[in-house]
């Protein structure tokens, strides 16, 4: 006998988690079609070499997974996101007609450390737009993960907003070597405060005047105030910026829930222009959604530069937050009917009626096992449905059953037909939800 | 520049082929509710110790996805099909309450050598229940399966039914060491026909005499009817059987598609009971789902005895069988409204009114790339949307917009309350279906 084991860092999801999952990745890939985002999907492998050199060295040494085929000799490696699949797809299909706009919701690998939250397999929910080197694109992913956060009732969102060129023009150009080491620093601000950026800095050899000047842009502002502010504090080298902030304003689907925040960085991979993170600020705050700009990642696979933004939703985390908060609900009953049977007699007119009301379109059980009155109806209560219909002899006779709505409790004897109207209609709300 | 390349024997799909196949996994996911199935999911990977023995030499040796982990030196393995990690969950949960139901649709990977219809990387769709030792378990599996077919539109569909009780009883005992040989042969009937069988047979040592007498039971037969010719050709051992077929007939959903076939084999791997097949008889047939009972599959991980039966349903075959017959429509138009501005200033006005749109659930697009008007009609002829809303001076300065049905040609103009009424009520009718 073989111990039965679960790879480490791996989850299995029973059906009440299941149910949840799919609620929430329906709902998001709605919220996606309806901004023009269409579904699409790549395959969970891609060859080592579509991935190398695309995500820094700390993934691609440690994080990927990543082995040789022993047939081929090929060095395969499973996803590590959506985002390079999505560039190797746009380069292979010159024939696509830009701007392509997909959402994809498909799960990745991560070599992690497991612990509570974090996991080797999840799912990741992008949308992307290709070819597009408008603001008018970046500003309609921002609008569409807003929407989603809404759509899924976490209205308590706010969307932090840098551009990248800014950090580059007003560290990078500043600092130079040192650039990277701030940036690094500024990027753990939400982890370790004000007070340990600063004391960073000064280590690592920035001053004092530098620092408060460096400072005063953790401010987060207002996207109508930020271009006079970045005037006010670097001059006219701000003004480029100055009308991206303002168009970005006038096209945002919420402007008073997106806020420019200068400690953004968002790592230090691909992003070129616009980056954003939207964070939940009730309970444990935490990032559930980022992206940006990345003009020049397509380019790595076809030679000639596409410009490219997209966001990414933190599926895994909204769900986690959606139960721990109520919204989804694991215990919920199942709103459809379950079969008891009184007499043995009457199992045959149980199941026959099972699969009408199935064939209708509605939840429907019995216990397979033919087993007591007790047994059903503790299986009954433990799988949860709404509805419990009771056929015994006298029900046969009379081509009726006993209905009863578990949850107010009302018992009605109701003809067979009728039963099938009433459970049809309550499936169709259901559905309509 | 890295040559962009997708892994031999894997697929990308684009939106309307997601759509499509969203549109399936759905359906199915439904009709497998309705029938007290709920979803679960396992991981992607397996210790190879778990798929380890389970699926025959040729599998393990050459079809599995197999690899090792540099840094835990963990031997790993891409989920084969998804019964074994159901059993694999099933022992590992001793608190999960028997019988337990579930359906499954998730990828598996084989390392086949890619071909016409034949991927590294398929979706797989699996009803099991397991805890029963009823024939009322097998009876509700292939019931599903019939309606998950019927739902499909695939009503031209019949199911095969074997029991590998019987075929141990008539072939194993009474063949010894030919029978393996005999079944094998058998299991080629739809390959090879009758003749090619009779040949093969005769090669290996049966007589004309048991060829003729096996052949027989080539014939479909009712359920009914099993009983009684199972007893006429092989006398009282088959008593044991005439009552399973009976019931089964009696518990079928459709027992006029159902057919006794002594020919259905199913492969040799871990099947203990009533084994079926479900095939489509218009166009070229071919199998879309099989199944049956494994009773000795999950005490390879429990040590105890667990009876378990289910079916898989061919959904990869099933969607390209669909979009062949048109059930599927790829170029089917956008539920929703391009809006197509026809001067510059009304942009910021057809901006806002897409963002309404959306927030109302409606499917809305807009041209990000704010190009002519010629490019505008191009792009949304492309995507193929169902309404084309213009906007412009005129329509801003009178709080209207332009309203066309792009499939019926008609035109009209509608202030944007009563647009957003007509795409909301239209966009509610489509969710129904």
């Amino acid at each position: 006998m073989r111990k039965a084991e679960i790879p480490r860092g791996f989850r299995d999801f029973p059906p009440e988690v299941m149910r949840a999952r799919i609620e929430v990745i329906n709902k998001v890939r709605k919220v996606f079609e309806r901004a023009g985002f269409p579904p699409m999907d790549t395959p969970s492998l891609e060859y080592w070499e579509t991935l190398a050199g695309k995500y820094g060295p700390e993934a691609e040494e440690r994080l990927i997974w990543r082995f040789k085929d022993p047939f081929s000799e090929k060095d395969y490696a499973l996803r590590y996101d959506l985002t390079v699949p999505l560039a190797r797809y746009i380069a292979q299909h010159p024939e696509i007609q830009l701007p392509f706009k997909r959402h994809q919701i498909s799960l990745v690998w991560r070599h992690e450390e497991p612990q509570k939250g974090r996991y080797r397999e999840f799912l990741q929910a992008d949308i992307d737009t290709v070819g597009s080197p408008h603001i008018e694109a970046d500003a309609e992913i921002i609008n569409t993960i807003a929407m989603a956060l809404e759509e899924l009732g976490l209205d308590d969102y706010i969307i932090k907003v840098n551009h990248r060129g800014l950090l580059r023009d007003f560290i990078e150009k500043r600092f130079g070597g040192l650039s990277l080491s701030i940036l690094r620093t500024i990027d753990k601000l939400d982890k370790i405060g004000e007070e340990g950026v600063k004391k960073e800095l000064l280590r690592i050899g920035i001053s004092e005047a530098q620092i408060d000047e460096l400072m005063v842009k953790f401010e987060r502002l207002k996207l109508e105030e930020v271009g006079e502010t970045l005037i006010r504090l670097y001059g006219s080298e701000a003004n480029q910026y100055k009308p991206i902030f303002e168009t970005l304003s006038s096209l945002a689907y919420r402007k008073d829930k997106i806020l420019f925040d200068f400690s953004l960085v968002r790592g230090l991979d691909y992003y070129t222009g616009i980056i954003f993170e939207a964070i939940l600020t009730k309970g444990s705050p935490g990032s559930v959604s980022g992206g940006g700009r990345y003009d020049n990642l397509i380019s790595l696979f076809k030679g000639e530069a596409v410009p490219a933004t997209g966001g990414s939703l933190g599926i895994e985390r909204i769900i986690d937050v959606m139960i721990e908060r109520g919204i989804l609900n694991l215990r919920k009953s199942i709103p459809g009917a379950f079969i008891i049977v009184l007499d043995e007699e009457a199992f045959m007119f149980g199941w026959r009626y099972l699969l009408e009301l199935r064939k209708r379109g509605v939840i429907a059980e019995i216990d397979i096992m033919r087993r007591s009155l007790e047994k059903q109806k503790k299986r009954m209560n433990a799988l949860n449905y709404k509805y419990a219909i009771y056929v015994g002899k006298k029900e046969m006779s009379s081509g009726s059953v006993t209905l009863v709505d578990r949850e107010t409790g009302s018992r009605t004897e109701i003809s067979v037909e009728d039963s099938f109207k009433l459970l049809e209609g309550e499936y169709k709300d259901e559905e309509a939800n």
